[in-house]
């Protein structure tokens, strides 16, 4: 069983430091921060901005980002609520990159929601509560959290956007800059493309379920499409939290990173203290900062 | 059928530039690149260091590092030819993290193998061949490619290390750094986890059939490990490609990564010039550069 215990014992590893004799005190590791975490250090999810998505395997919860990209938000809650997505398929996973769901016949109507919508791939980040990292990082000036999400900030420029980390929801669109109503979503499944941020409006996360879409067989044609509709995963329905009765919603509650607690925990990520490290990183990229989520205590 | 063409264009994109009327002539895209290739910009992969290791959905190729594990490298051969792996499993699968195959049972014994391997965690960057990229990075001073591996340098102390990108794999180890010994691989299958250069062997990378182990059902208990024995995936063999008769070898070729051709692909990742791109990006992560791989000609 011993041999079980090899790898990375950095999540729920068992450090005995407080037992070793020592001069200085170890940094907390991760798992350490959060026993030590407060109820004012969690938030819950707005049920008016999360998304069920229902497909074979179970259930993926989705938390939309209207402070970055009001309209595409809006455009989707509206196709939700008008039952656009229900009986669609994931038509594409692309190995290392996304998965994506799609009218695979493109002739549903978008019903009340708009087929255009303006380009939402930055936004003005004066006033976001941004939590900067010191974190050197080659694709922005500057990154940090705003409110669970991974943003990049240009001071220059003045915008602020999200980043293409792991779980993040896009809005797929054609050369276009308008041309993405929300019809067709992607989430990221492999190593960060950040070389779409700021080119794509980015939506959302998954903060449930992302095993359910990170396993699905890889499309074998180009760009990870499913090649044969027998191949399509059914997205059977789609729902607004506050569509669903509250006894069948999802009771989670996800870190919040405006807080001091928050900046600990990356911390202790940025630099592990557990035995198993010999070198610290002495860095931490903005989309390995792990997204905490908890059932509701 | 439009809707397919949404997002990303990025691979198979056919970019219309050459016949739009342009005073400055448009970058290569990477097809382009590739496409303009010549016999010399690929390698074959050697026999001695190429594996095959044989789960339920086919074959995975794999190429080991001896240039940066060499008794790492040395231990796995001798437990591959003496069967070592034959009927293990993959007992772990964490989401956005690694896949990792071992004796469940861990009473195996490894024959002629060592039981500890001294630590192969860098190497001396002194005669490496290294294409280095202009590209910040904030885990090592220095990133760049040595004979297709992604490799971090520090000029100030002289080693090189590879790098824990997508698709990489390792040998786990127990706290005691010379505890690995080459019986229990992991594969990087998420978000590069970066932090654990240099405090690891990595003994090789996968060249094909990643996709056979990054859709691998996760497992549920702590850190992804499998809960029960009926979940675990058998490695049905491991091989050596040169105990494999010709015929039944991979022919492949891996794009070379000491060329004037590699250094236009990573460019043309750097700053995409297809007509989707709205804002290049400036900049390429050292894990964000595709490998390259594909059938002999």
């Amino acid at each position: 069983m011993r041999r079980f215990g090899l790898v990375l014992l950095f999540v729920s590893g068992v450090v005995a430091a407080a037992d070793a004799p020592s001069e200085r005190p170890r940094p907390p590791t991760m798992a350490e921060v959060l026993a030590a975490t407060l109820p004012s250090d969690w938030r819950g999810l707005d049920p008016g901005n999360t998304l069920y998505l229902q497909v074979p395997g179970g259930r993926v919860v989705i938390e939309l980002a209207p402070a970055f990209a009001p309209l595409h938000a809006a455009n989707i809650r509206t196709l939700v609520r008008e039952k656009y997505f229900d009986g669609l398929a994931v038509v594409r996973s692309q190995d290392n990159f996304v998965v994506q769901w799609a009218d695979p016949d493109g002739k549903r109507p978008l019903g009340t929601a708009r087929a255009t919508v303006p380009p939402e791939f930055t936004v003005p980040s004066q006033g976001l509560p941004f939590a900067r990292l010191p974190d050197v990082d080659g694709y922005a000036p500057e990154v940090g959290f705003v409110d669970g999400f991974p943003v990049g900030r240009d001071p220059r420029t003045g915008e602020a956007w999200i980043a293409h980390c792991y779980a993040m929801v896009g809005v797929g669109r054609g050369n276009e800059l308008d041309s993405g109503n929300g019809a067709e979503l992607y989430v990221v499944t492999g190593q960060a493309p950040r070389q779409l941020d700021r080119n794509i409006a980015v939506v959302g996360r998954v903060v449930k379920g992302m095993e359910l879409l990170s396993t699905l067989p890889r499309g074998t044609g180009a760009m990870g499409f499913y090649e044969k509709p027998g191949q399509y995963v059914p997205i059977q329905t789609v729902r607004l939290a506050t569509d669903v009765p509250p006894g069948e919603r999802e009771k989670l509650e996800v870190l919040r990173t405006d807080t001091a607690t928050f900046m600990k925990l990356v911390e202790s990520r940025r630099n592990r203290s557990d035995d198993w490290y010999k070198v610290p990183a002495g860095h931490i990229d903005l989309c390995n900062v792990p997204m905490v989520v908890r059932p509701q205590p």
